[in-house]
């Protein structure tokens, strides 16, 4: 295999045609297969059904002397806001343990931040003829999809192999406008990257102009290790509180991907002023979230160390999938010099950078052939992928061999497209 | 005894200085005793702890196929939507299911109102300069504190016995900054009201003028009986479809009462447009309530016909408390004539009007005596009773004994309140 440009017209046609025999091969299978979301998969789920009978009896339901079937407790239960705290890094008074998903709190900020204000906001963001945001791209749909839903204007903003680009990040947050950045800082969604120190630190450093900047610090894949032993990362509240600069940072995390998916625990860590600020709106919402829940999560996880050694199961079964991704890549797609991609340590994801402009058509060619990948420009606010290139492989939902064959379609595909692309 | 308004003023000073030593008896105890609370007891938490158990392992966690584990199902499962449909006499389509909480579910529909409108909102609430909202008072002080939340200006609507006054009501809604009335039709918080069926009638027939008007019908006591049997209730949202009005209804829900209070499952139920409308801006929010607990909740709770009977077996503890409650009313006030109350014969408080100007009076004799009550005008909106007349007594979750002690201190304070007052 040489690299495709370098091949001559002819030979670029003699491929393309060898590669629509394979594909049209494979379309007549009828394949049904899915690389689109990142759901854990059935194993994963077995590993944690134990989590069922924790709390099995009325006596197990004590988290000391709080009886957590009745209401109360509005920001979770002691022992909860010290589990997260432990797994961040941070203490308990700056931890609100919620529900059963950490988008929901993240949406919910946003919102009281439209209804309410923040603490330090001069007028509710629904009084405001413009709301900015910065979205560092590629991202996560979803978070996008929550600053869409409120109608704010989205500024992607590149990443760097070390994260956002801090150049552009500093230089946007003049505007006053411009109130807040969605970050995944520990194995980015899709890149998988982790914030390097230097970041970190412009991020604490940061001075924006609106005064109720808020850094939304989706910490979602903080112990969430796929290939190699847990990567330590800085607590960004003590650093953030070091330097003056902690009201600013809201942390995300939630135990969707180490227990339950959907019916796990969230929590929200920020500094004890926000926490306050949050609670007096809380109490208007609700009377106490599900404590049952959070102490069955208690008594499975522990502590850290214990989670950890919990999170090495997971690996044990993503590890080898997220390997599987990057072999067939390596061997089908390396040679051939028409695509890059990342090589992630944990999250869920490897982020896949097809040749500019023919993203779509891959994906396009996927469904045909019975492969659904995630949407082409769901990483891109609004939907739109400016060079039409990232496609986000989901890997760990379909069972290891499902994932070889949709690995072997994806890449037909993903030649297909180029040798199109460079026919013109 | 004899009504105190006919004892000369010597016979008042007489009693008065008789219940002055007997309240100085009960004050050298120190007890401590709650009526604040509308808290189900350890006992009737004991009676359902074997919901604990009925999801064990993995093969239980599924409902028809779908694995109640992993993400999905914005909406709900299936079965949560039905179960929830036969309780309420509508059908699942109607249904989403949340969760741990109805309240949140309300300040989430208030929420969104306010952030991107309901169904036929010309704009979202943000945008006006002014939101009122009508009350019925006595009213639940949680509905009241939402509404307050987001800065509307909250309107007191009379309570009669038949549900709120109809005609302020058909009155006021001629009124476009008029967005909505809180209800809570059956067994009404706190005067345990049931809303007569030309109270429901007028309701469905309501024009109001502004064309997102929402009738927050909190459906919180639908099968929550005390004492006798269960009373059915008309469904609102077939009633309202056949009136043309039905997007004007939510309706609320949950187990709070029925199973965990805080970990149970909550629902609002609609016309279909207005969950189509909602699930867009839900999309936006959560991937998927937990789904688990819910499919706890449909194996523990079966249908309406098995629930109604563990609400017989909460009743069973229930009632007991509620008729203590009236003896030591009928026995120790009615003579006197200083006071009325209502005789519930579902829901969770008995409401008491002392005499006007008494009420916080009452409530700081009881403070004093170690018996903490309801804040005086919580039942109010801004927690004001113009007539300091309304206190909430709530039976729910005190022992039997403490609950008499409770209601024998309560008694004498009402007692010397009043007479204070006759004497001036």
């Amino acid at each position: 295999m040489k690299p495709y440009a370098s091949l001559t017209k002819d030979e670029q046609r003699a491929e393309l045609k060898a590669l629509q025999e394979k594909y049209a091969e494979i379309k007549a299978k009828g394949l049904s297969l899915n690389m689109a979301r990142g759901k854990p998969s059935s194993e994963q789920l077995d590993i944690v059904s134990d989590m069922l009978t924790v709390l099995s009896k009325a006596d197990d339901c004590y988290d000391g002397k709080l009886d957590v079937r009745n209401y109360g407790e509005l920001l979770g239960i002691p022992s909860a806001r010290a589990l997260f705290a432990d797994i961040l890094d941070t203490v308990p008074e700056k931890v609100i343990v919620g529900g059963s998903a950490s988008l929901q709190l993240m949406f919910d900020l946003i919102s009281k931040a439209y209804t309410h204000g923040l603490l330090h906001s001069p007028a509710p963001w629904a009084k405001l003829d413009k709301v900015k945001f910065l979205c560092p791209v590629p991202g996560y749909d979803r978070h996008f999809t929550v600053s869409a839903s409120f109608g704010m204007e989205l500024i992607p903003v590149p990443m760097t192999e070390f994260g956002p680009d801090m150049d552009f990040v500093e230089n946007a947050v003049k505007d006053p406008d411009v109130k807040g950045i969605w970050c995944v800082p520990k194995y980015s969604n899709p890149d998988g990257i982790i914030y390097s120190a230097e970041t970190i630190d412009r991020f604490i450093h940061l001075k924006p102009a609106a005064p109720d900047f808020a850094v939304m610090w989706d910490n979602a894949y903080c112990i969430h290790e796929v290939i190699g032993d847990y990567v330590p990362f800085p607590d960004i509240l003590s650093l953030a509180a070091a330097a003056g600069t902690e009201d600013m940072f809201y942390e995300f995390a939630s135990t969707s991907k180490v227990t339950f998916p959907g019916a796990g625990i969230s929590c929200m860590a920020s500094s004890v002023a926000n926490i306050e600020h949050v609670k007096k709106i809380l109490n208007a919402q609700i009377i106490s979230f599900d404590k049952v829940n959070q102490l069955r999560h208690v008594k499975f996880l522990k502590n850290k160390e214990n989670t950890l050694a919990l999170m090495k199961k997971h690996a044990s079964v993503l590890g080898p999938k997220f390997t599987a991704v990057l072999d067939a890549l390596d061997k089908e797609i390396a040679p051939l010099d028409i695509a890059t991609w990342r090589r992630p340590k944990g999250g869920y994801f490897v982020s896949f950078y097809a040749m500019p402009g023919t993203a779509r058509r891959v994906f396009t060619l996927a469904k045909e052939a019975g492969l659904v990948m995630t949407n082409v420009g769901a990483t891109y606010p609004y939907g739109k992928d400016p060079d039409d290139s990232n496609l986000r492989i989901a890997p760990s939902y379909p069972p290891l061999d499902d994932l070889k064959k949709a690995m072997e379609i994806f890449c037909v595909c993903v030649k297909i497209a180029a040798l199109e692309k460079l026919l013109g």
